[in-house]
């Protein structure tokens, strides 16, 4: 390769940065003549990327790639889909779309790089720039030069300390082989029942993996006050619940394991602080740690979540040690701060930034949104950016709005109902995250998606509310759920729309007599006179087309909770009272919100 | 009213918004104490909506809606689901989500503004602030007087002047009424044949909706050389023509309507000229043009497409006057120039802009992106921003990337194949659009929508490469399509992967024997041996993993055309060539491509 070019970096940089790529092209320009080693540790997602990707650009690099499995490059997160029968053999998380499996010989023929699976990385010697490996199979150390080494490590699911956890049929979902595991317990009709410690993504999958096609009577166990924590917020986190328990999956939140039940080495069930659940199958899913003893050992900087920290061109504390995927924290985006996530698509799109560095094109990556999205049954729950709790958790001060809408134009048949929150923050206006459960389509995924690619640009809720979603009847609304969400939350951030949520509707519908609460439906009569009957002088139905003439019935002074079907039409019941200094609130989401989250007045 | 704020806005703004903002403040001020009279014409989308928002950030303000028809406020998109019998009555194009039917007393009663049907704008005096109406029931004359008036007069379609288009049963799609007609005559079996001119989104949403559940033998006639002309590229066009034809429809393009036969004053059938195609029934959809007599005889700016001018308030050259939806063009954000976008979700989003700006809450509307989505049958076709060839008409030096991916993770069940084009601009490297051809679900509006939130920012391939799509087996893949179109271009873009199109390949593939083009097909000898067979010495199959040990088979010199399933494994092969020398060429979207667009070697 006797040419190079030096590439123009579109976006904006720092004087760092311009030192780094100036000294990566003269580095590049300097060995272009030379064949480079590099040597990457880990080949499940990131690892293989990386490679490949060097490859292209390089044709002259010497790469390996090193893993201490015997089998490398599957789809981590296609394992409950295995699992659950969606796709019929393992073998079909490690092909590509043509068909081909991807073993070291793939690797080899079709991308030009070795693997040596069953060799396990012991020692990074950085002065040397060599790698101390075992080869599990013989038993034999052996030291590899490199040039540039990549840690593409991953990550371990994390085995919490409690007494019995070694028993026969307790599984974390850590990799391919322990899904052929419980894929054959469950396929040899060995289990009835079973447990998924752990109510995040993974836990849920497995959930629904046993209990849809396997009928599998099974139960989650969540430490916090909801599942999916951390995630998405409580209220969304409720509707997704209830969906799990129609599906015929029990779910317990607040609840700790405390220890499991074994006999012959084998688990039986788990008993956790408030009762004792039968089991044949436990998954322990309660979070993963990453992989960074190497990088630890080798003296590399790790940072505050545990992760080893890189720069936005993936490169760790050493200049010639890359690092990307599960065994790293990056930078937050929308908080500003750092996080820890471990995906698979962060992971191969870094990996592709790694290769493209590895062979001297600089490219960046600049962090992460946090977009998430999941299948559970006949639903979606999806978000991207900050949940509400995490973004005052870091210290914004911000409020949630909340908007029930169907994901076509309301006149089109078969549309869903998308249940969405945007998290807004005070002040700045600034949209901060959405999330949102709707139905098993693509149609949730629409709406965070165009909010997941906007949020690095700081967009405030002026920027969403004339966001130009694709409209046609089939497809979406012409004032889509995306853009109402926005201008709820400038109603409510500018003080038009004053809303409570659930839980405050529920204090304050719990406590009506003592407060002398009013709640006033403005929804027709077939909708409201039942609930006149049934809550009498706490409960006035007065339709909004009768709201202007009837104002003088509402009482001054008394608080009034405006409620509607889904929060719209007691907006605009709020701004017909503006004028008659009535003290009212509106329930966010209405009375079908509330239906939703399994709440029946 | 004795309260007001000044709002501050976050998005960027000249000084002479800065002055806008104060003045309209300051107004606010001056006649917050006043009631206010606001003045509307026209009811189907924006002006309901202006009035509505005005009304309800200022209760005092005195609102009258005027139009001359007697029905308002309908979705005027969903008229071709009217007529296919997806909505069944055409109230339900004017009802609320909550079934109130949107009628004058519906606004009066629950938003508060006075609706007068049948009444024609016929002259605005702007000096004395007042409009001269006519009650087209009592025939009499009126003068109305105003503070802000508004102008939501909307567009009509162009009647082509062609002989005896105003023959009986030849109907343009301008309104509710000739919905009712149309279907009418279908539901009553008096439509066997139809015609449709004009390939555009109306003409093709209405000949699905004839052929689809009316089972009527209908024929497409576009003038262009290709549906959905301007929209998007012939390419992607070219897909959507074969679906529609596999569902029965009939499509020519490149063909002109020279006149209509007339039988006893019915339309008979179209004289085309190259050929006569028999109807009982003819659409007229070859666009529209906004409304602007009034305002042109007002003496307000009117722009080079015809539409009328305002400014990101949506004020009109008289700053007492806004205007919005389909008589005003506006900038393209996109290109930078001005654009004409007849489009409902536009109108409805400018209305809630106007209605702020109208209560003295100063909120801009800063141009359009071109968001673009139709169903047709089973397939969904859906664009933002520029296509390749309207980027290149506006002065852009741009190319574009093809890719064919699934919307799923490869492995799971049940995927659809996206059929995707990215137009980025040379040097820049900038996103211009993206558009495509999907399965009727909204898997591909989700990759469409992402794209159209961020392209304001000017996003190069580099954000869109990293964009992060949320990923789940389910709904994404790791890579998922979007980062894969960013990938292909930069490719593209750096020089490593030197595509064809589809048309370049018909060509080179016609002249192979001249130019003795040789192809090489990298598939697995399944796929790749049967061309071998058919086309001898021009058409060779070496599958990738072969290739490194096979390139001295290659000649030197000779173009060499590599092919695959989607043109990613000849993208590699590419690679694999590069340092041999040999001069290749990538069909983009490979045979998967050919094949969806009808193309069968």
């Amino acid at each position: 390769m006797t040419e190079f070019l030096i590439y123009t970096i579109i976006a904006d940089f720092s004087a760092r940065d311009f030192v780094f790529i100036i000294s990566t092209v003269i580095q590049f320009a300097r060995c272009s003549e030379m064949s480079r080693k590099i040597l990457i540790i880990g080949g499940v997602a990131l690892g293989p990327k990386a490679a490949s990707r060097a490859k292209r650009l390089d044709p002259t690099a010497e790469i390996t790639l090193i893993d201490q499995d015997s089998v490398i490059s599957y789809g981590g997160c296609g394992i409950p889909y295995y699992v659950s029968g969606d796709v019929a053999e393992a073998e079909g998380l490690r092909s590509t779309s043509f068909h081909s499996l991807r073993d070291a010989d793939y690797f080899a023929r079709e991308k030009g790089f070795a693997v040596r699976t069953g060799t396990r990385a012991l020692k990074i010697d950085r002065q040397k720039k060599e790698l101390l490996v075992k080869d599990l199979n013989s038993g034999k150390d052996e030291l590899l030069p490199y040039d540039k080494l990549v840690l593409a490590t991953g990550s371990t699911p994390f085995v919490p300390p409690i007494p019995g956890a070694d028993a026969d049929g307790i599984f974390s979902v850590s990799d391919i082989h322990k899904a052929v595991a419980i894929k054959s317990r469950l396929s040899q009709g060995r289990v009835g029942r079973a447990v998924v410690l752990g109510g995040g993504a993974i836990g849920l999958e497995m959930a629904e993996a046993m209990a849809d096609l396997w009928e599998v009577e099974t139960t989650v166990v969540e430490m916090m006050d909801q599942i999916l924590p951390r995630l998405i917020d409580k209220n969304i986190s409720l509707m997704a619940q209830r969906h799990l328990e129609e599906k015929g999956v029990t779910v317990y939140t607040s609840e700790r394991a405390a220890s499991f039940l074994v006999e012959d080495g084998k688990v039986t069930g788990v008993k956790t602080d408030k009762r004792t659940i039968e089991a044949d199958l436990v998954i322990l899913s309660v979070g993963v740690r990453p992989n960074t003893q190497l990088a630890r050992d080798a003296g590399l900087a790790i940072g505050s979540f545990g992760g080893i920290v890189v720069n936005k061109r993936m490169q760790t504390s050493d200049p010639n040690i890359y690092a990307g995927g599960d065994c790293v924290e990056m930078p937050d985006l929308v908080s500003g701060g750092s996080s820890f996530a471990p995906m698979g698509s962060l992971a191969n799109r870094q990996g592709r930034v790694i290769g493209s560095n590895l062979a001297g094109k600089p490219e960046t990556f600049d962090g992460m949104i946090g977009s998430f999205i999941i299948k559970l049954f006949d639903s979606c729950v999806s978000k991207t950016g900050l949940s509400l709790e995490s973004a005052k958790a870091q210290g914004f001060d911000a409020l949630a709005a909340f908007v029930v809408q169907a994901d076509k134009a309301h006149f089109y048949p078969d549309s869903s109902m998308l249940y969405m929150q945007m998290v807004v923050e005070k002040g700045t206006q600034r949209v901060l995250g959405v999330q949102g459960l709707g139905p098993n389509s693509s149609s949730l995924l629409a709406r965070v998606a165009a909010v997941a690619a906007i949020l690095k640009y700081k967009p405030t809720v002026q920027d969403i509310a004339n966001l130009e979603f694709p409209y046609a009847p089939p497809y979406a609304a012409a004032m889509d759920i995306i853009n109402v969400l926005a201008n709820t939350a400038q109603n409510i951030l500018e003080g038009r729309n004053r809303v409570i949520n659930q839980d405050e509707f529920i204090e304050r519908f719990t406590n009506r007599e003592e407060n002398n609460t009013l709640f006033v439906d403005v929804r027709a009569p077939a909708q409201g006179e039942p609930l006149v009957e049934k809550y009498g002088p706490h409960w006035l139905n007065i339709p909004n087309n009768q709201l202007r003439e009837r104002m003088d019935e509402l009482p001054a002074g008394r608080e009034i909770v405006l409620v509607c079907n889904a929060g719209s039409r007691a907006y605009d019941a709020m701004c017909i009272l503006q004028s008659s200094n009535k003290n009212t609130v509106n329930l966010q989401g209405g009375i079908g919100g509330l239906k939703k989250a399994g709440i029946i007045l």
